[in-house]
């Protein structure tokens, strides 16, 4: 059997009562570390909670379907940082796993979706999820830039993942990716499709922030380490207005 | 202090153990039994775990703000199903809380657009999350049709909550959802807005259900009790349309 089972965002403490029995009743345990990360990440504490050693896949050995040789003869558990079902590559796992015949298992958690509702902007009026890709050579991806130019124009906010490379150990800053986008909608001739920000830090975690400016004003604050994202807020309503306004950037 | 605490979908199990940590430090600790609601909501047990009693809270209890007075004299907590940010009517109550200077702590939880993942349909090619709303007497609305048209318009799948009434106890049914659909695209001379489904049930629980297939052939289909939301895809990718079909409706 294979069980995939999300852990949250911030540390060992996230994984739900459900996901944690059946982590382990498994007899072996891999924690996936490409796809995302926890805040605070301490395999100690987690094998403790456990009481299992616990392995870390590598792309290599979720996308190979390596991990499917041993969930054959085994339960496994894949732990992975917020919920499961966001990476493609989980998806196709699944997949892949049930055209083998192996029983699988989900147990969602929260995930960054969840997390960024804490900005008080309103589910119902997110559009399309975009991800702000690193540009590499002559790769230089705008596609992000026209997803949020499509929703504000119908009046939804954007929410923006920020690119994780995590064989290079690169994080996209926030201020990496407020100058790409600022870029971008000069390079496009565009105005007011990149005013606010909301900048969201280490969601999740105990050392949360959100900072919420003009895309001008928050380019060039620091904002801490861990994982960020954006939210380009299209019209507020007062609620969402209001509640914003808690992380006003101090000028 | 106010603690927001999302309990997951299914039962007293898929609470975080942050979450149950907190609830167990609280003076006072609530059920929202309103917006939504667990598969198999069993207070004895879920007061068995966190060690304290629970008393249910009713939509005027949270949106009069009654709740705060005892949060300023208090650890309360307020257990809700799902996520607890989906809600409007929550955001609302933490801003209240700290306009009161009532300190707030949310704990997230997977919700419905996680475990609606399990379809496999891809969260970065989702648009924005409707409501299928119940008709009343002159009310009909029919908006949440053309969230549904836009989103496909764009290659975007659309979530399509169904209507909670608690007060009448009625939920609507993926039927009535389908059977709406159906007649506002004829009547308004559409085609290809609502071709196919793919129905929800129960998500997140041991009896959740996934059955993909056209409209047509699934509105008169017995889906059971609990929960339901649909799904309305766009294109799909080869992954999506693979793992969709292990959810073919039988003939």
């Amino acid at each position: 059997m294979l069980f995939l089972i999300g852990l949250g965002l911030s540390d060992e403490k996230d994984i739900t009562l459900r996901g944690l029995e059946l982590a382990s009743s498994a007899d072996l345990v891999f924690l996936e570390a490409y796809t995302s990360k926890l805040y605070k990440e301490d395999l100690k504490a987690l094998e403790k909670l456990i009481g299992k050693k616990i392995q870390r896949a590598d792309r290599e050995f979720i996308e190979s379907s390596k991990i499917l040789l041993y969930a054959h003869k085994h339960n496994v558990a894949l732990l992975v940082p917020g919920d499961p079902m966001i990476a493609t590559t989980h998806a196709e796992l699944i997949l892949r796993a049930r055209e083998e015949k192996i029983e699988t298992k989900i147990v969602h958690n929260a995930g960054i979706m969840n997390a960024v509702l804490d900005t008080g902007l309103q589910f119902y009026k997110f559009g399309r999820t975009t991800t702000i890709s690193f540009w590499e050579g002559n790769y230089k991806p705008t596609s992000f830039y026209d997803v949020i130019k499509r929703n504000k124009k119908m009046n939804l906010h954007s929410l923006c993942l920020l690119d994780i490379d995590i064989v290079k150990n690169r994080y996209m800053s926030p201020n990496e990716a407020i100058r790409r986008l600022l870029f971008i909608q000069k390079q496009r001739g565009d105005e007011a499709v990149i005013d606010e920000v909301v900048v969201c830090s280490r969601m999740g975690s105990t050392k949360q922030n959100i900072i919420y400016g003009k895309a001008v004003e928050l380019q060039n604050l620091a904002f801490g380490n861990g994982l960020h994202c954006l939210v380009i807020p299209a019209a507020l309503h007062d609620l969402e207005r209001e509640f914003l306004e808690q992380f006003r950037v101090k000028q």
